[in-house]
């Protein structure tokens, strides 16, 4: 038998999935799973992208173009100048998901060992990404104490080495749903011109804000333009996470003409996806309104039962729907397998992602759980009190 | 301004993209340009795929498993066993579109610096999966006078170094659509067996098989199961390319498990797209014959046509919608952008394929172009009269 790659073999195993057989077998045993695992909203997506979907009136569902229709994109540099972002159809690929985006990205933009410093902890799959182009992650540590912030610029100068190829952030963040201010984009601003780097951006989160807070987006840093490269998604706007329809967003021209070769090898975009999308973005501002309150109320759910625990620390992000709370355990890992193995309150537990998986460095985050909010406010009452039940309980409970 | 990545300055450009704008440019003067460049057939999508669609009755349009909808892979399944392939859900992994699926296969099996046997020409896009994953393309010649046939075992033996990890072929074949008959499957199975490569297979035009002709699948290849993988479409099959639904398939399950975790780093498969792709495995077998009856017409109009043209070699192929003559010409990149700046005949002209951008081998494939017979008959014959007339009077024409 012909021996794997060793991308394959070192490619990292989600630590959230080593958990679905447990979560499904509590589910058989007839146990009620609060699923605070993922970032798969349960807000309803638009009727108007099912609307497009119950009009559809093409005879041959054809590529699109390898950038995605124009028609799309078009629709999105109209949504970027309502938020104050002016770009061009040209400065969009659509790619299959934010995730096959920021590969076109890492692959556009730099080499096999390059480095890329990204501030900790940060999304799991960008280490799959990283792994996929062959690029070290440097991470550099953000703080529970400061709630995530930014890490000072002397962490940034201190990771620098020849091979540092670009900074990535996400903001807000997953997983921790800190917002980066004004300022924090300043530092970024100053750095990346000071070495000339690549500045990548996940912003799929823009709209989640709150408190009234605002986003500060990349795209509008000055002196910096052919540094940035920003990654969306569609998809995860609407809730319509199925569709894959994220999106790669560059005004520097050579940039784009390079990650068009890897959009072409591929050909095309989802067509039916796009459809969806471009309906999506018709969606009244009322629309986020609504979703907004309910997120800030869920996050409120969250944050205030968290804090109320004896060891727990739980800082009140401004952005997304996740929070990363410390919590008094030996080992993320081991509690949240034990929450689905062993532990029940009134027959129901639930499912969280240990934070081990959103840090490149070994043995951070064994104290952290990340809480993805996309459930209601009474299942999140509910889900806390679990939490607050397992505390106290848990075997390697810690002070 | 920072450097992209040598892999995105050696990213080969597609031939076919650079023609686009003399295209546009045609038909903006009032040309009626055939289009029988790329592999988008005119073909309705089966109606079952539409109705799905008008029929959507999802909430939420959710993430599905990274590997896609189970009940998608079982009715994949079912199409294999019809098939007499016999394949589990959990031998598939579901990609968006068949070059996912390539991507997954071959940065699971394969390292940077591996070398990958392929006989050209063979599908261009293959070289930018390759590209994206650091491997090397080693082609093998097949030739015009043998209708483009495998290659004998010698010249893949000659191939072979210690570096060689893998033998990939396509069946019946783009861009010649040669279909391999069981004796040449035979040859391709003793040597991977003889040198435990693994052996890709791009099956994706299965079902589009002339002359009573039938199409023999590398999965019934006995001896190498666990070398075999296998890349399959449903969107190419059913004239739905812009749904984005491929495959890949093996029976070995360490490919499988590793493949998974390339999948789960972009979390998930088009969800639309799997809900037609679940639909047109319900198409009747009846929708086949009269493609394929109109696919054989097409292909005789063609083959006939251009075999009477003086100085045209044109094999007849038994399969896929794709031939790929020889013609009188100095060089296919200049015949074809002369053809759309150049040549009218009757206000009309044709926009083919250069060959040169299916070969590896440089200088190759400058007397050859790729037709897709993906237009009906009657289009075709004013079309093959174009190219006819083109070569009376193409400057570059040769003996």
């Amino acid at each position: 038998m012909p021996k794997i790659s060793d991308k394959g073999r070192q490619m990292p195993a989600s630590p959230i999935r080593k958990l679905v057989p447990y979560a499904d077998k509590a589910k058989k045993e007839g146990v009620t799973v609060y699923h605070l695992n993922i970032g798969q909203p349960d807000i309803p997506t638009p009727e108007s992208m099912i609307r497009a979907m119950h009009e559809l009136d093409q005879v041959v569902i054809e590529y699109s173009h390898s950038a995605g229709m124009l028609s799309c994109r078009r629709k999105m540099c109209e949504y970027y100048q309502k938020h104050g972002i002016k770009v061009d159809p040209e400065d969009i690929i659509i790619g299959a998901g934010a995730s096959e985006a920021i590969l076109f990205g890492v692959m556009t933009c730099l080499n096999p060992g390059d480095e890329i410093i990204i501030p900790e902890p940060f999304y799991a799959n960008y280490n799959g990404f990283a792994m996929t182009a062959g690029v070290k992650v440097k991470p550099i540590p953000s703080s529970i104490e400061t709630g995530f912030a930014l890490p000072p610029i002397e962490e940034f100068e201190k990771a620098i080495t020849p091979a540092t190829k670009a900074i990535m952030v996400c903001n807000p963040n997953n997983p921790t749903g800190y917002l980066y201010s004004a300022e924090e984009l300043e530092v970024l601003r100053q750095i990346v011109k000071k070495y000339d780097l690549y500045l990548f951006a996940d912003e799929v989160y823009r709209e989640f804000c709150y408190d009234g807070s605002k986003h500060h987006s990349v795209m509008n840093l000055e002196g910096i333009e052919d540094n940035v490269v920003l990654f969306d998604s569609v998809s995860k706007r609407y809730s319509a996470c199925g569709i894959r329809i994220g999106a790669m967003i560059s005004r520097n021209r050579e940039v784009m003409q390079t990650a068009l070769k890897f959009a072409q090898a591929r050909l095309s975009p989802p067509s039916l996806g796009q459809i969806a999308a471009e309906a999506a973005m018709d969606t009244p501002d009322t629309y986020f309104e609504g979703i907004i309150a309910e997120y800030l109320a869920r996050r409120n759910t969250v944050v205030e039962a968290l804090s109320k625990i004896e060891g727990v620390i739980c800082p009140s992000p401004k952005g997304a729907f996740y929070v990363t709370p410390r919590l008094p355990i030996d080992d993320s890992d081991r509690y949240c397998q034990w929450l689905l193995e062993d532990f029940r309150y009134d027959n129901q537990t639930v499912m969280l992602a240990p934070a081990t998986g959103f840090y490149a460095t070994p043995g951070a985050g064994k104290k952290e759980v990340r809480i993805s909010y996309v459930l209601s406010v009474e299942k999140l009452r509910k889900a806390m009190k679990c939490i607050e039940m397992s505390l106290k309980v848990y075997p390697g409970r810690t002070a």
